[in-house]
């Protein structure tokens, strides 16, 4: 028998203070064309349209971002607006209530990069049928540097199609990090999901079950607005937010790996998004007006101003509107302390 | 005797690419207060009021920067305004020719920075005693660092008052510049002079013949308006444009050297311009809103827009209008040559 199609489950959440000045609260990275010309939140529709492969999307967000859904979605995908942002677990908890018990999840974040959209596919297909089983699934994206920003999947047992999970390491150290790259065995935790939507319910049931059975009672008592759905806020406020990994993923006896090789990245930082786009032979990035004088790994982005650079090696220059943001790429981890960003 | 008094005369002239974008072709280096809150013309006019020792300045300069000068000198001066940019001796000459020909004249550059005000006059007094004298007499600026970007005094047998000068050098190579410095014996030649008016004269004419007749011709036909004089144009206009360096210093068998040890720098791009104003501990310098974080030796200047840095060192910034400029301080000595500079 072929398959059952995936749900793609797609969370907008995040403040977006680390690609600020050009993220910012109004309109956070996922709604921005950071690499390429279709914004984040557009790619990852984009990567989910497979004939036969995926259903219509359904879109879990704040209220504050519905209208630049809306623009950038149209009217196809369900839209669940979230009464509150309670975090991970109880957003997918709406879509999974939602949903027939037997649809199969793909919770996907709506701002990361992903290079490779044919493994991307390839992985989300293998994760389903692990989900069909009932496994609650990660993908384990290839680690390919010692990052410590990320937290980590010790892959176990194999089992068909994929890995047990042995377990979910925290962000390590640096010298942590270096050992799971050079012993192998180590995926990075991206934050994808495939689950079948009765599955996970029970879980969040078995680990959580005040946050279950709020969940189920915002969507027992929400209303439709045509392809939006307004779970009731009443029950889903009193909910304590917490993520999917903490509340589900660390919990259950079923947690399992499929390996995913796709050139992700979470852009995570101006770094980053520096290094996810296509440089020049010197590996000078620019958009807008912009002018550079022997200089090397350097990204400009102007929204107008004209921006000269000289002499400058791995650093980041942003301009927009009324700010202008000039960081190493070391210091571009540091962009959300700055006044600018905290205080939007 | 009292000696004569000296009458200042201030040369605005020059395009003004090296402090682009703050300085531009409309509103060039003189007119910009860049260290403190007077603009370097309204600083060099304050240098010359002395009670006895200066008469009212004489400003030699360009039909566009005319409402400049009124907006920041009022009408107490002269001012001659060029039919032509000539160059430095032809604009010296239009002042040598009009003022009596006892008048002690001070020649001044408008965009250079004296941190020590007291020492140029001391400077200008001995100066001004060689000059009437009929001594061609330069300032010759204490070297403090092996400078390649200015032409050198060799100073030679002393004189009542100062010395001789050996030989004016062209701007060297380090490998001489740091010999100069070592061996002493060697000033800065700043473009600062003085002169008896008649003998600048008789000088120009024994050596530029052609150029002393134009300029007599220039001012002979001139007319006042108020207290702007406008030479002639047509004479004036077939002058060949020469420094006087050329025209006069390095020919007259009288060059005269006095010392001068006065702070001194002429503002020769954006990495001067730092050192020249005060820094904070961390030797960085901010004007306009701008956060610094783990910043050293950072020179930042803003219009308007917020300028945030994060983790550089020795490193400019600076947003006005339309253009953001960010270069290395090494750098800084490029930005004549970038499009936006070079394109005014």
């Amino acid at each position: 028998m072929s398959p059952p199609r995936i749900t793609p489950v797609i969370l907008c959440g995040g403040s977006g203070t680390r690609l600020w000045p050009r993220s910012r609260k109004p309109k956070p990275k996922p709604f921005l064309p950071l690499v390429g010309e279709r914004t984040m939140f557009e790619a990852t529709l984009d990567r989910c349209i497979d004939d036969g492969t995926f259903t219509n999307a359904v879109i879990v967000a704040g209220s504050a971002h519905v209208c630049h859904i809306a623009e950038q979605a149209g009217d196809t995908p369900t839209v669940i607006v979230e009464p509150a942002a309670k975090n991970t677990a109880p957003a997918i908890g709406l879509a999974a209530a939602l949903l027939p018990t037997d649809a199969i999840m793909l919770v996907c974040p709506s701002d990361h990069h992903i290079a490779e959209p044919d493994a991307f596919v390839a992985a989300a297909k293998a994760a389903a049928k692990l989900a069909a089983d009932d496994w609650m699934v990660a993908f384990g994206i290839a680690a390919v540097r010692p990052e410590t920003g990320y937290g980590y999947i010790r892959t176990g047992e194999p089992i068909e199609g994929g890995n047990r999970v042995d377990r979910f390491v925290e962000k390590p150290d640096l010298e942590t990090a270096e050992r799971f790259l050079a012993e192998g065995g180590h995926a990075w935790n991206g934050g994808i999901f495939a689950f079948r939507a009765g599955a996970f319910m029970d879980e969040l049931a078995a680990h959580r079950p005040d946050m279950a059975e709020a969940v189920r009672q915002a969507v027992a008592g929400g209303r439709y607005d045509g392809q939006t759905f307004h779970p009731a806020p009443e029950p889903f406020a009193a909910i304590e937010g917490e993520s999917v990994d903490y509340a589900v993923m660390e919990n259950t006896r079923r947690a399992a790996v499929v390996p995913a090789d796709m050139g992700w990245s979470d852009i995570g930082g101006w770094d980053a998004l520096r290094d996810a786009r296509p440089g020049d032979e010197a590996g000078n990035r620019t958009i807008g007006n912009a002018e550079l004088v022997d200089c090397r790994n350097v990204l400009v982005e102007t929204d107008g101003p004209r921006v000269s650079v000289i002499g400058l090696e791995d650093v980041i220059v942003v301009v927009d509107g009324d700010e202008v943001l000039v960081t190493t790429a070391a210091g571009a981890q540091r962009v959300g302390k700055l006044s600018g960003a905290a205080n939007q």
